[in-house]
């Protein structure tokens, strides 16, 4: 009898029903259990209490979504193998696998190797246990497999990381504005050529989801609390590194780095942060004391760029940028029924190129309050 | 300029904006900033992957609930003072503020003080601290305050703790027979005598959160992977403080115990587990592996008592009990238009007195799989 | 190219889509179209003012459920052949299509046939003008197919029908009491032998099922002001028909009777009443006034019957009975893993017969305010 | 003991509650009951079948709104009497009340007179009756009363009126595209000199709302197939005047003419279709055939204006437009917290005077399948 995994997931309404034994195991395996303990959106949760799902979540959410769409596009005809099914699947499902603790916050502080490279490492990894079974993939993951759409359904303006991530962001914080038509747009997706397109019927959904990101941008992924914590986050690392080099420093070189990096997670640095509360060293101890209880800098946006301020820990400005939608990353395409295939930027109506060229660029200048 | 807080709360689509100076104070507490770090559900979230949501927002939301069911007992001409809502206010704000790390499954064997003493403990050291703030506050949370409703809007079989609780796990867990119609039953409050009763017109209402709350239990609450996973945590603490007693020890008696105690969350505990993966301890190490990576014992539930086992850390038997509605407890009382009032056992034509008195025990054997 | 047929529906946050040619065809028949001016709920948006949906938006919500629940059984081993599928899809589309004007309420009044009989008749010609392509979908509706459990897919239990209503009943009126785990329920669908039967783990989503059932019952189908609002209209037909014994009369027995019958929809009752507001006849013209601007009897409810009345057009009393789960019809199965199959009043713990069984009837009394 | 009625609203996953006797007398009156019986949409539920909501909810959906609005102004210390809510109140109730049958489709073809002229003509007849209850109601709503900002919340660029439309038209469809933060934006209102302002902190909701309605426009209230179907009901009512010009004809001079206009809704005209189809005409009993079964004429949509055509009933061209907001109108105003008062054009990083000021014109043609 096959064995069946059913997960609840409150954003879909619904569940996700697994059978597949790879995506069964992989599931299982230590680096992707790991998850459960990285918040998706780190430090958020400070200004958004419901904050609190996890890269895990997220992950199984995206698989789901990548289940629908590969169904969505054989039933229009796209000829995808089942050994492709499966390596288009366990692609989304690890694509985030190479996440350390509070993510973005962390990455450029606790190591200096890019996430990407560590999810990388850690399906190799995983490849390796499992004989080859993430060989395809490994090679969508990669791009380097000869179906170039599968990778697009993995990574591209409209993947489907994107798409749950939205989805989810927007339960959990209970923002509204990041609600997208998921369910329209996958069963708008089709293959042109070897390029994943949207049907003609979906650029109106196309421009809600282009929209509903530019929005979610500034008033999630990035509130200006948010940045104020972060702030304090990365002071306190950097601090408790001055005292003492050592602390949560994993050389990359090592034999064993990935499984030392794999230890790691959210917990991890709120336990310190905690401990370090206690340090002798009056700057450690106060930023991490504000960080624990929530006494976050002040913190002010400006269209300007701050003037040059003396640097230390308390005190520091910084830049944000945001641009909806990336020319230089491949546009989305709409294909008509008369067989034509346009970028969005000429398909919409509402999202002209001006639009969605627009970059916006803001300053911040943090401060204890 | 009075300060103001907005704080979004995805489970009632849309915020809570708080203006109280003294409720803001509180909420600014570290004693409540803390919550944050304690989920509500424990280890649920192994089997309900977006149950991640901390006892910090179920507290703000029994918090919105209470201020909107105080506006509603007003309207309906309830006499009720400022100083009583802020009281009422304050009292659900913090009547779970006692609870520990993984609260329900480890509050036996860390600590071995109710989380309502603990509860009652902390909140007057927060009343000393400012100064009698919340002198109503502790008389209606103790059931000493002459209004005896307003305790009842804190604790009894219809107060804001359980609305919050069910609609609230109900969304994060996504399991929607917890979908109570939080909104239509605070409406249809009101006081009779000094008793708070329910009108007429949300007998129905009633009735489909009383059973409610009976599905939610066997669903979530009572879940058998759950209480397997809460015997791996058990387990393992038991086990590590067997090889050393002073594993999270604090002292009841001791002067700093309320401090000590307040500096405990789940991350402690998961941080702790983590590292006991390496103890030279084999069943120790064991426990902990299982636990992080989540290989859980097997768990068969019966309504019958299993045999007795030779018990071991990896093998036991134990007994779930749940009554939808407690006879001891006071009784839902409505009111009718005519002006009689009864209990809801007599009132309801699908929850007569049988249904009602109905205790389901359960027996659960777990071993390895 | 296929054609393909997308319809949004707002109850299971999607849509419908749709590309078999007969499906399709049967979807664009005069008397399919015709539901779309029969409201589901009759007067209840005289209570619920959203309640203005159809037995149109009804009929495709059961052919989306049913789609699903085929896809779930295929999945689980159950042979259901390609034509077997399209059978118990056009049968579920249909069972509905013999409901005349205000269904329940006038029933009994305008046309003496039941709406099973019509829809019988109706199914037979379009059967007739497709060439047999509903031959599978008559046999299945009529229980006369082998394959018995495609029948208890259209009509048992735990069928399409109340799955569907349910959800779309609670969506529109705003209820949340009739909130069913509608894809959790049909996940666990399964056949045991030739049945239609529930596993294992879905037991507590049926329990819910049967209470929102029960719970629904006494909040929408039987809300006494509805019930005026019956009394109303059927009053106002019955007087018409006293002046005028030719209004809105059909003969069944007559050869245009199916064709005649289906030309009536709410909307002439509707322009009927509000023409007869101007008769001459006082009786008749207060009746349609006061169903026209909702100036409805008062109307009491008991658990005892009341005295008898000297019975008029204005005052009456009548019965109210309901069962939220009959024996007489089939019981739902519950399929253990152990393979044991038992009826759900011995797998509930909530839901024992005596619960079951218990049948409530209601009376009530109407007479002008 | 006041009388107060709880109407259930799904849109607001809730229900509003009422207890002044003037709104109350007002919401009994025939010609608000009327509005039961014409739907929002026209023949918009010929695309989304779920659409069959009534002006009627609208209507009351708008005064659940202003209740809000207006104790959010109030607790921001914005002065408004009980009178002056009472008349805002009504103002938003009343302010649709002169539609007619599918509003916008019928207007211009079954009376020549503005809805917005007959809606003052209503007002003005029920303040009659009610003794100049609703002086303050109509100064509101003819914006002669000297509060300005009042009038803004009935009629304005961010209306109670297109808050609740969207929304509202949005769960009915099933498109989320039109989903606002109508909580958020609310709560954000606030009163700058004598002008409905929004605080800061709402800029990203109100980008949301402008954009929310452009993309609502094309998917809902433009969507191609609804104008085909708009052109079949005009062509219908055409011929049938040019074969009898007595039908459906009001003369706006006469004295009887607002109560005689009264007793026409949707019911009366789709009635009257039914009936034409079968005329000896045979265009329109054609006409009259398609619409009825929903043989909608082919439409195309294009960017360039089409070449004349000799148009018939069957055949015909258009044009369409929108503006998502419009300069001509009154601008959205932003207020910071340094007290600068500016138009969200300039406020706005996401939308532009460019954005904001592109006017789309699409043209139709449409023509027999």
């Amino acid at each position: 009898m096959t064995k069946r995994k059913i997960i609840n997931d409150p954003v879909y309404d619904g569940f996700l029903s697994i059978d597949d034994p790879v995506i069964l195991a992989v599931i299982e395996h230590p680096f992707f259990q790991r998850q459960r303990r990285i918040k998706q959106l780190g430090l958020t949760f400070l200004v958004y209490p419901g904050a609190m799902h996890t890269r895990f979540s997220h992950m199984l959410g995206a698989l789901n979504l990548m289940g629908r769409a590969l169904e969505v596009l054989r039933q229009k005809g796209v000829e995808i193998s089942d050994e492709e099914c499966r390596g288009a699947k366990l692609a989304i499902l690890l694509h985030d696998i190479g996440h350390g603790p509070f993510s973005h916050t962390s990455e450029r502080v606790l190591v200096d190797v890019e996430h990407e490279r560590i999810t990388l490492l850690m399906m190799q990894r995983i490849n390796e246990e499992m004989n080859g079974a993430l060989d395809t993939a490994i090679a969508i993951f990669s791009n380097t497999y000869p179906k170039h759409f599968l990778h697009q359904l993995v990574s591209s303006q409209l993947d489907m990381d994107r798409l749950d991530y939205l989805s989810r962001d927007s339960f959990f914080t209970g923002v509204s504005e990041g609600i997208v038509g998921t369910d329209r747009i996958i069963s708008m997706l089709n293959v042109h050529g070897d390029e994943l397109v949207v049907d003609e019927k979906g650029i109106y959904s196309v421009e809600k989801f282009i929209i509903s990101r530019r929005l979610m941008y500034w008033q999630v992924y990035m509130h200006k609390t948010v940045i104020a914590a972060d702030q304090l986050l990365l002071g306190s690392i950097r601090r408790a590194r001055e005292l003492d080099p050592s602390v949560f420093r994993l050389d990359p070189s090592s034999a064993d780095f990935i499984d030392r990096f794999a230890e790691l997670d959210d917990d991890d640095i709120m336990v310190a942060v905690k401990r370090w509360q206690h340090s002798d060293d009056e700057v450690l101890s106060t930023l991490c004391r504000n960080l624990v209880n929530r006494h976050l800098p002040a913190i002010r946006i400006s269209n300007e760029p701050f003037p040059e301020q003396a640097k230390s820990y308390f005190t520091g400005t910084g830049k944000l940028k945001n641009r909806s939608y990336d020319f230089n990353d491949q546009e989305i395409k709409v294909l008509y029924k008369d067989g034509r295939c346009v970028s969005i930027s000429e398909a919409s109506d509402q999202l002209d190129r001006h639009f969605l060229e627009k970059q916006v660029t803001k300053y911040f200048l943090y401060q204890p309050k």
